[in-house]
């Protein structure tokens, strides 16, 4: 049965984009003129793997804070791009599995993926793909030289592939020395003020227009500021815990100002 | 034999709630607002998982000093959440099972758990589940990986599922950087005075309010003060004992205030 | 051959006395109050386990110096019980086992008292069980967490068991955070004075008054003091060494002045 | 299927022209007089190999920063000595392979190479081949021993060998102790001014003389320098990203600046 | 061939004394009053075994420097001690044996042990049994945690065990925490002046009165002292050395004087 | 394949001649009285080993800067001896087996050698034979251990057998502790000025008096001084070298001075 578990996990050739329509469940709210650049810019990586003759290989790193929409982005970029063959790799489709098999796993995935004319591999949280952890620091080595080499095979003639990795970690993928295997990188950033946070609860619709002077001002009054810098999963999050209360705008302007708190604690590490 | 033993702990589908009433041997003692603070948050967080369409996963630990009384809130939080599928992991359950075992009940807990529209898994005991030990330190980076994807993995679409997790080393998930994974925490906090002390030696019964009052005297004058910080769990083990003793109330009185002075030593680490 | 080794060293169901008496060949001398102190609180935590209804389990530490009579008394404590299921776990039952053996050992161990309505298992000489190694350090973790899982884990309903462990080195459980999971603890302390030393020499029937006189005087001679810090069991083994000597009381006076000397050399570590 | 992929991975007889062809996608340029010395003196190794009684084996180490050349300089010479018997070892052929394997297919390319009079092996990358990473640092000794034996193994006689290795990490080897087992070293240094980008732009042909004026005439106000310092294979890179931009000489001007700022914060490291 | 290797070192029941004899092939020469006392406190413990109802398992260290002559000594002790089984546990025995293996060879050797009324196992070399190195350090803790247990196992009623350890590390073994286990200690010491040495070569027979005066006279003045610190079995050694000379007492003479300004060396870190 | 592979590498009985015939293919040049020494030395223990009773084993360690000549003065050694059994241990016969194979290799080699009646084995390389690596340091201990046994291990009566072991870090087996192990040591030195290097090159044949003069004229410029510290083995390389360019005395003095530059940056280390 665990090994069925496993069998369960190994998708058809060349379809995920369920999976990477479940990364994109809160859809992309362009509430700052960042998350339009960020697009554009993978764009046009899409473009040079399609046309260039030289570059038949690119792989981009997205790289951000905890929660602030990396995945996301991978996800809409490949998406977007109309390439017949996209693939998801994720931490969650590899619970269970030993060392051994998720190198297996990831070996599979390029190698389907060199099969296709025209592929995109998105790599989601490549620190948890290696099984980081800063007390040691612990990782899987034979999993990181994996995904360095394979960052950098060229497929066979003919064939083009565009890789697309996220970290929130990404000190440590320079500690590694992994960041030269890449080609490009984008940054992505948090939520940094009141306007851009009305815009995400505007359209998020559970707040009307009131509402959300009421919960920016009680926020602005906690925090002494309208700067904030909190992940876009944190807001949608804090915004679910608020509608169970019946002071719906006190408690997410709660909610919030911890995050900020919490925010600063980390910078002033 | 020993594969018996391991078939033995595999729980029958869904069903949890024996192991978490003996989690609550000792009921639940009303004995400060804190106590009812935690389990109103705690019912909050379990109308979320139930009502939100965009967080269908919903993760919260539960932290505090050893006896403090975590496991029991949050098997009172579990039992009281009505929902269909209800699990308790606890790393008494997988006495004698090596690494790759505990990583496979680990995953089928949670794939049996996606099965039900609406769970709760309890992770009991947090760093005992990844065999921490603060010499090296030392810990199973192979089930730390697994329980750090797990609390991150959505369930498919339709699926909804709640964890709690404890631990009386908070400081130590920080290190190990596991932190960000929960959506929130809860703060469990000792019993701090005297008057919370005679709360529950009431409650328990086994002191008349007389014998209360004479415990409650010879303590303060061996420390000196009306307040402790010692875990409930430990205050109803000194009863116990105290109770096979002749002098019941002296007795308890200096099992208290040995937990008092242990308690100074480690504040003054 | 090998696995019938271990076949051998499997105990048949709650029968260990024979074990147990052969940890006391030396009998229990009460040469000072603490001995009979120690045996008293013993009793206290067996009545608890027989008696109360929310305290089914109960872990005591016994602690002190190299032979210092931990063994002896934990099994003392034990046989006096009179509980139906009593288990003796030593290191030297575990020769030759590797790790998964031993913890499968602990593990069967604890199945079968688990099996009996009242039970006492003395886990003998924790450091050594975990084979803890003061150079890295290095232990087996895998055991060490097993045993911690052990102490904690309550036996079904109607079920009462009582663990009892012995350790000379403490300070190594605390900084591998195992204390907290100790119920209790009782110190057991070293022959201290020239008055127990002549206690036990009677007892022990080899020596008369005169030598015995004889001894400490020439031992205090040595020493330059009447005071000592030996453990018994090293008593009894200068004892017997010195009896295969023509010069009895000699040997024995400069084989413990030597203990005492090594006894400081130690102290002033 | 995974050691079918393994089985797909192993090349046929002496035969390895058309990975190495793929080495030498971009060509090679000879845009200044470093490039023809380093292949003048490959050229002069290969003639001692082939008529030298007393040296049948010499080993040579190319060495230089990421993206400098080394390998495709390394195959320009490997396939110009015109022996009967070509290999390329590289990590890409690799993936997936535990180490084990990883000896097993390194000693069978040389027990091939033996078995040919004349032969030429390139070991590519020989930090990645042996799994280095700097945190720790971790390496595979395994093939580290395997591959510095096989650097002094001689051949039987009457077979003559030549071994060409790159790394972009000497200091790395140095401290491995490895240097030594190499008969000679060759570095390869990156494009270092803006006469020699000049010269590469326009043998790439993607740019018309008053664009590459252009361009680095940008680049020499965003640097304020003529001089860079950067890899040839980025070079061509940037070029081809730069292609897709509308403002193609801006894009490849930006491009590069960022190039040369980040070449000068490893160098202040 | 390997397994009928290991089968070939697996003793006769109860027979060692051949190897033993080998020990001996140098004989004891008396040369000095602290060889007769280590014999005689030998025969000692012997008797104590033999004899003592309490102690039915003594086990003694024998430790001192490289070359001292401690497995001599402890093999003269074991044999002379007219017990009916013997038995010599050294590393070279061992050869190719991995860790399991080796644990097992030790077990068997005490499960035989334990099935003669009066045994005497010498565990020859310890440090080297236990694998150890300074550099980590690294040892084999299964193997020391094995031994630290026998040492301290009792045999069944009416069994009788002497255990004697040679090493020649003896702060490795207080840094490992084993010397506790031990019941006694003895130090050998190396052959400490003129008068021994010259006493030795008489014994050995090599040399002549007037060859051993002027070999003598002429180290004095290499190494301007009558003393020396080094190992009989050096010595041995080079009197074997010396006789393949012309210039024998000339080269004797070197060869010591070398020998003792290695010892200075070793005594100044 | 790679079964057969190691079974290749397997000698046939007492027959290693042409190994070692191999090891000295540059012949031996009595560049100075060093070299004679050296080989007067080793016969002496030649003949100690065939004569002497006390001492049927010698071992000996011959070491020295990188090529300097080690392996080849061992095997000449070796092969002088007239011993009927000789075998040569080396790194490169290893390549591709694991560590218990290797184990297995060295026991076999060395049981072997028992059955002959006058043996003499070479370990050439002993840190390459056990896997050290400086970073770390990393090594085999399993390897070193069994190799530090069998350097003490007695021969059965009646055979007898010499080792001769080379290493070009005497330091690193000083902190291995293995010295001690060895009976003697004979240093080899590099070349140490031009008129030993005149006498190379003249014995090469590859330059006529005249080419010689020109030369070391030359490096004598180039360098400063008449003194050199270069391995003979580094020298032969370079000779060969330069034979492929058309000025022969121009790129040898070159060659020559770099190597005295790499030396003097060793020596500053
Ligand atoms: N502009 C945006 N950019 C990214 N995500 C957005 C944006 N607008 C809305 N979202 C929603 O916000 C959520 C971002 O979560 P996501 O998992 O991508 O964050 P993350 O940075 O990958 O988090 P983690 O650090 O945990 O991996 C998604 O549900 C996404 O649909
Ligand atoms: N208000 C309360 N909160 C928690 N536990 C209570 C409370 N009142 C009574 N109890 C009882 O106190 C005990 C608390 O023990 P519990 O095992 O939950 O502590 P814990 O903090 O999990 O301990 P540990 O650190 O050992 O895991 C339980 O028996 C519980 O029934
Ligand atoms: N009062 C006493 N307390 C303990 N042991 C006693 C006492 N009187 C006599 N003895 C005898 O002394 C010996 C104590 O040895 P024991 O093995 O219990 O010591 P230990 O502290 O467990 O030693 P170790 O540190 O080696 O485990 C036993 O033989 C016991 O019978
Ligand atoms: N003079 C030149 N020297 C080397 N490569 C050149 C030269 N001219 C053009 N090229 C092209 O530049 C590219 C150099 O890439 P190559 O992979 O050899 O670099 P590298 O130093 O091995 O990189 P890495 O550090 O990633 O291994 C090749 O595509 C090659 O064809
Ligand atoms: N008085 C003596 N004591 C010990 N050995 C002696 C004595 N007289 C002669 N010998 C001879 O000296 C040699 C001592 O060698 P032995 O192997 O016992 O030394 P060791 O200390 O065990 O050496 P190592 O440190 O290598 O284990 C033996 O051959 C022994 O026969
Ligand atoms: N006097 C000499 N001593 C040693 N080798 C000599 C001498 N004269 C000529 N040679 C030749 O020099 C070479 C020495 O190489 P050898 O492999 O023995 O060096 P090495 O010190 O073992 O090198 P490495 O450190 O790489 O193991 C051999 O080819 C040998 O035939
Ligand atoms: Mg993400
Ligand atoms: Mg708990
Ligand atoms: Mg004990
Ligand atoms: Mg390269
Ligand atoms: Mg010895
Ligand atoms: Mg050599």
């Amino acid at each position: 049965d665990f090994m069925n578990a496993i069998d369960e996990v190994r998708p058809a050739f060349g379809v995920s984009e369920d999976e990477l329509a479940t990364c994109l469940q809160g859809g992309i709210i362009h509430y700052n003129s960042y998350v339009d650049q960020i697009l554009r810019e993978g764009q046009l990586f899409v473009e040079q793997v399609k046309k260039s003759e030289r570059t038949p290989l690119v792989s981009i790193l997205l790289h951000g804070a905890p929660s602030a929409g990396k995945t996301a982005l991978a996800a809409k970029i490949a998406i977007d791009s109309g390439y017949p063959f996209i693939k998801l790799v994720s931490p969650e489709a590899m619970v269970g599995m030993n060392e051994m098999s998720k190198v297996s796993y990831l070996s599979k995935v390029f190698m389907d993926a060199y099969k296709s004319t025209l592929s995109v591999v998105v790599l989601d949280n490549i620190e948890r793909l290696i099984d980081y952890v800063p007390i040691g620091p612990r990782f899987s080595n034979t999993i990181l030289q994996t995904i360095q080499v394979l960052l950098r095979k060229q497929p066979q003639k003919g064939r083009r592939l565009m890789i697309l990795a996220t970290t929130s970690s990404r000190s440590v993928l320079s500690q590694l020395d992994i960041l030269n295997s890449f080609d490009g990188e984008l940054g992505v950033t948090n939520v940094g003020n009141h306007d851009e946070l009305a815009h995400i609860l505007k359209e998020l619709g559970s707040f009307d227009s009131r509402e959300i002077q009421a919960t920016t001002r009680e926020l602005e009054m906690m925090t002494g500021t309208k700067k904030l810098s909190v992940g876009i999963k944190k807001i949608i999050l804090g915004v679910e815990t608020a509608l169970q209360d019946e002071d719906k705008c006190g408690r997410f302007a709660s909610v919030m100002s911890r995050a900020v708190r919490e925010a600063r604690i980390v910078y002033d590490d």
